[in-house]
């Protein structure tokens, strides 16, 4: 029997304490346990049950015959031709053509999950008719695996003509392939203008920010029209209108109330984000005062304090969102898969695009240039006044000052050192932590530590199997089905055990590697003028990437089920937003940050240049020198006048920018659409296809229309 | 026979002076002539030519069989299909449906100017085969302009459900009327605001600004859909697709020459703005010196000047720029007559909206704010000094200063009567002048001017007849056809006088009427927080526009063509963009005219209120009483700073309120997309139809695609 999908399905899911409880949840289970298989049999379905990892768990094998399949595409056909989707050899007939595995597994997992209206069988886990099925999977082709990891461990991984991704894994996963193929190509670009500008030119350098902003715009315009013909090429141009609709869904809903709920969660990301703002803001506080001026007794263990800070505190916070924005998009009731997911997927992009770059943003545009300020004001509150009053001597070590002499004992009360936390080498810094570390790190965990994290759980359930058997899972004795026993020879016993390790294994989401290459896209595109080398890391890492994404789902995750796809959706737009960031990040900090001889900031390598920051800092520290710590802040002090027009300055140049983009954008997506997009043999393919279908259409007419 | 065309065929167009060139001419006519009533007859046309309005003119009267028509019906049907049109009775078969006389004349007319590689004879106007022809026009039919004029008299002109515009003279005009239609209801709004803010409020009102601009934004979004919602009703929805190629167009030609062509008339425009600006600013110049300040003889002449000046010298800028643009348009050489259009269009438009807004622009954001230091510079350089050197005695009359004043007796250097017109009042003045009083010199210009003109013309040829038949047309009489002499009795010359009435009309462009009212639109939105009663005229003269624009049609003009279209194309381009920069110009001008209180500009009614601009006039004038004229645009003066500021300000709220436009465009389009297309009757009725013939279709092939 060639098995095409597995259902995990379990009897209890918490365990029950009470005997009754017990009893009445095996009841349910073997109520709802045959009515799984009479469903599946009735749907003309072959499917045998085994038992899974545990008892009380079941693996039902369900194949589907042929001729369902034939009857399945045939419907899939008319439904595609009907709603305008590329059907492409629609005059050949009756004749099948050789279908792809995935094609295969797609049309059985939506006839055995769609609702009865769309013609399916309606078993979708997690809905509460089915509340038992854990989920439905498919399982991996060993050989093809095999087959593939050797391609490209020695060549390239992934090309859209070579359609072996598409053909094993569905349209889904192989757009992403092609995604990630891509945007490595296009990263060579600014990987070689960072190059040049690390090692001949400044950072800050007006120039490399344009031509990355420019490059960033155009990757996003150019992949806008190459996704539209990867789609015309897989023929699934247009899927969405002929998805199926989820099960959860409520049809007596209207499209504002849905729209107004989405509007919901906005003050709720907001509210969010203003806790992690507080907790960065709180977490750099601490590393800039506790850890430089903290000398007394473990102060080389406190320096690693903020690092854990925010390693144990930051990944709380997302979690917690996380659940909240699945919450929400339940309760915004889409009706349809792809609709939920955009609307998952933007919520979480933009919280995980501000746990990325928010620390930045606050290094660039608050901590560095108004750091100082903030600084002193937090020193006088924490010494209640040993700070300097004369800005001239600011810099000299302040221990042996006579005010409260007691206090500074553990206290390096000397702003310098604060201070070199407060330069844009910190930026530079960050950058190396966020594209270089964090990128091996995400590497291990992605590859390394499912190992690690198997050996554990096999360890453990080794020691627990014993307990488990006589202990908890005592009362679940009795739901042991006909279907657990086990049956069968050598050859079924390895298929069974495959099985149930890729049973256990996690459900492969793409959302994750997306997520990874847009936030990767945004640190080039918005922050990489700190640090030019960071397209360079990001390329570095995506060649690996390439490799460890494949290595993972062919290893470290279930098969993905084919899901029909025309465009990397909310990615699309999320790279759009980031571009449009990067025009206004780039400007502002290239005008606060770039040194300039007067108002010019084209040539940089003069003596006596200073950034606008520099500048600002100067009035901020003679005004300091007049007026003492209050005229910093004060109202009449010049520095706050200065610092103001800076901002203002920096506020125009970022809405000049903006509007810049905009007009960029709108040339560089018109030349694509020229370019690649009319005239290309897949749009002309396309046209003659329509053009003959509907010349057929006439003849049968007999040409009176 | 039932006339359809009439072909006007002019056999000499100048007068020549040599008898062999009059020769070759004749020769030529006859040839030509000849040639294009065989072609006709070949084409299975019926023509009949007969004499003109002079010796030399024929009119050519073309009339199609109705076999002719029915092939012309089916070979337009079936390429509607494959092109995708909606092609709505299509299951009918061979039965042909009632004809409207619209579409059997856009039918024969395409059939008579398309080239022949698109099924046509090729009898274009204007290219070098045929350029003897004249024009192709067809007649009007009197009885269906009787009732209209009727019914619109005692009723309202046009509303789409009533096809009748749309089966007279086609899908342009049409839709012209149902987007004069809906633009005039929808300026009930604006002008009920209006009117409110007249008598209740102040000029200059931030809230007035923001629901004006709220309003320009909506009322274009709403357009956008309804204009899609109309084309389906029509049936003309992607009509583009099956556009007749321009007899002019070179195909060896691509893309990126024609945009760069199209680039390269930026300069041309820019340079014709920068003639304008120069214009402008000499005449302001002019009428704020000359007029004001010079008291010798003849005065009272002199300040008429500046209106005359403008009547006389602008029309001939704009009728140069048309020249320049038409032929910048040619030569970019389009393939198709829409987009020749809308090229041309978008060049007209923008000159045409520079010579309506710059005047109002320049007033609002450089005289009044900074005229005053202007016209000192300029009084210094007319009368080398005679100026007040002492800032708090500038309002003091000079004329009796020591210095030079054999010069200052024809002057009245008062510069408080150059001040009384560099005051926010002028700007209400110009608003006046543009909304009312050249509204009602425009209706003139279409209704009344026409009949004056035609008089002038009849008495004129009726004065040089004699002359004619001796003078210059001696060599002429050659050049008479068999076809110029008179036959038939009184119902055929009835019906050649009206013939020959009409082939001296001018031929009707919707292009006229489309600019008034968008650049009528434009003084609503962009500058009716000057003068609130402005939407209101705009209103009152929109309720007369739509009857005297189709009593132009009946009467002054020849039948519009019938052409095909989905789009007031650029129009709506113009459109959105005007209601961008009426963001920008409502909040530049609310942050510079708004009196407020500290920064504060809700509440108005202060006493001690002023607007920016005055803070900064305070400004100047404090500087100058402190530093005497230099210091008025010195280095160090506070009022370089102020204004500065100023305008850095001013830039800051116009790049902000653009950013705001943009959001606010975004919603309203996605409310008006899912309020008005999604599930319209419309909508739904082309779905239907599409997935009827695709249905018939499938069936066709007994269900196996």
């Amino acid at each position: 029997m060639d098995v095409d999908f597995v259902i995990s399905f379990r009897a209890s899911k918490k365990t029950s304490i009470s005997k009754k409880q017990t009893k009445d949840e095996a009841r349910k289970a073997e109520i709802q346990y045959s009515r799984l298989l009479e469903t599946l049999s009735y749907g003309g379905l072959k499917a045998v049950g085994r038992r899974g990892d545990s008892l009380g768990h079941l693996l039902v094998f369900v194949s589907c015959p042929d001729k369902l399949v034939q009857n399945l595409i045939i419907r899939e056909r008319q439904s595609d031709f009907l709603s305008g989707l590329p059907v492409t050899p629609i005059t050949n007939g009756n004749e099948s053509m050789p279908l792809a595995p995935s094609d295969r597994l797609r049309l059985v997992h939506a006839y055995i999950t769609s609702i009865p209206s769309d013609g399916g069988l309606g078993v979708t886990p997690g809905s509460p008719e089915w509340d038992l099925v854990e989920s439905i999977f498919c399982l991996h082709d060993r050989s093809f695996n095999e087959q593939w990891i050797h391609a490209w461990t020695t060549s390239k991984i992934a090309s859209v003509s070579d359609g072996r991704i598409r053909d094993q894994f569905g349209e889904s996963v192989a757009l992403y392939f092609s995604f990630l193929d891509s945007y490595t190509r296009a990263l060579v670009l600014p990987a070689m203008i960072g190059i040049s500008f690390y090692f001949f030119g400044t950072s800050y350098s007006p120039i490399y920010s344009i031509l990355t902003v420019l490059w960033s715009i155009g990757f996003v315009e150019w992949w806008r029209v190459r996704e539209r013909l990867i789609s015309l090429r897989f023929g699934t141009r247009g899927s969405f209108r002929v998805e199926k609709r989820r099960a959860q869904y409520d049809p007596k809903f209207s499209w504002w109330k849905r729209e107004l709920r989405m509007l919901a969660s906005v003050p709720v990301i907001l509210g969010f984000a203003a806790l992690l703002f507080a907790l960065m803001t709180g977490i750099f506080v601490f590393e800039a005062f506790v850890t430089q001026l903290y000398t007394g007794p473990g102060h080389k263990f406190i320096s690693f304090s903020p690092t854990v800070l925010f390693v144990i505190l930051v990944p709380r916070l997302v979690a917690v969102f996380q659940l909240c924005a699945q919450y929400f998009t339940q309760w915004e009731n889409h009706a349809h898969h792809s609709s939920y997911n955009s609307s998952l997927t933007l919520k979480t992009f933009i919280f995980t695009a501000l746990v990325a770059y928010l620390g930045l943003a606050l290094s660039a545009f608050v901590y560095v240039p108004f750091g100082e300020g903030l600084m002193r004001i937090v020193q006088v509150w924490l010494f209640n006044g040993i700070v300097p009053h004369t800005g001239s001597q600011m810099n000299a070590n302040l221990t042996d000052s006579s005010q409260a002499p007691q206090k500074a004992e553990f206290w390096d009360v000397d702003a310098s050192s604060a201070e070199t936390k407060l330069n844009p080498g910190r930026l530079k810094d960050q950058m190396f932590a966020y594209t270089v570390t964090n990128q091996i790190v995400n590497t291990f965990v992605e590859i390394g530590l499912p190992y690690v994290l198997r050996k554990i759980t096999a360890f453990r359930t080794k020691k627990a199997d014993p307990s488990n058997g006589t202990g908890s899972s005592l009362g679940k004795k009795k739901v042991v089905f006909e279907d657990e026993k086990e049956k069968g020879g050598q050859a079924e016993k390895e298929f069974l055990d495959q099985a149930r390790a890729e049973a256990a294994l996690p459900e492969y989401d793409v959302f994750g590697d997306y997520s990874e290459m847009v936030i990767q896209f945004g640190y080039v595109a918005l922050w990489s003028t700190i640090w030019p080398l960071a397209p360079v890391m990001a390329l570095l890492n995506n060649l690996l990437e390439s490799r460890s994404d494949a290595f993972k789902i062919t290893v470290h995750e279930r098969r993905p089920t084919p899901v029909r796809t025309d465009t990397i959706g909310p990615w699309l737009e999320a790279l759009a937003f980031l571009s449009w960031l990067a025009a206004l990040t780039n400007s502002a900090l290239v005008y606060l940050f770039c040194p300039r001889e007067h108002s010019q900031c084209t040539s940089s390598d003069f003596g006596g240049s200073e950034s606008a920051i520099e500048r600002v800092h100067r009035h901020l520290v003679s005004t300091a020198g007049k007026e003492g710590i209050d005229g910093i802040w004060g109202e009449h002090g010049k520095g706050l006048g200065a610092t103001k027009e800076l901002l203002v300055m920096a506020l125009l140049v970022a809405l000049a920018a903006s509007h810049g983009y905009l007009i960029v954008r709108s040339i560089m997506r018109h030349i694509m659409e020229r370019l690649l997009w009319k005239g290309s043999e897949e749009v002309k393919e396309r046209e003659r296809d329509e053009r003959m279908v509907k010349e057929v259409f006439l003849k049968g007419l007999g040409g009176g229309v």
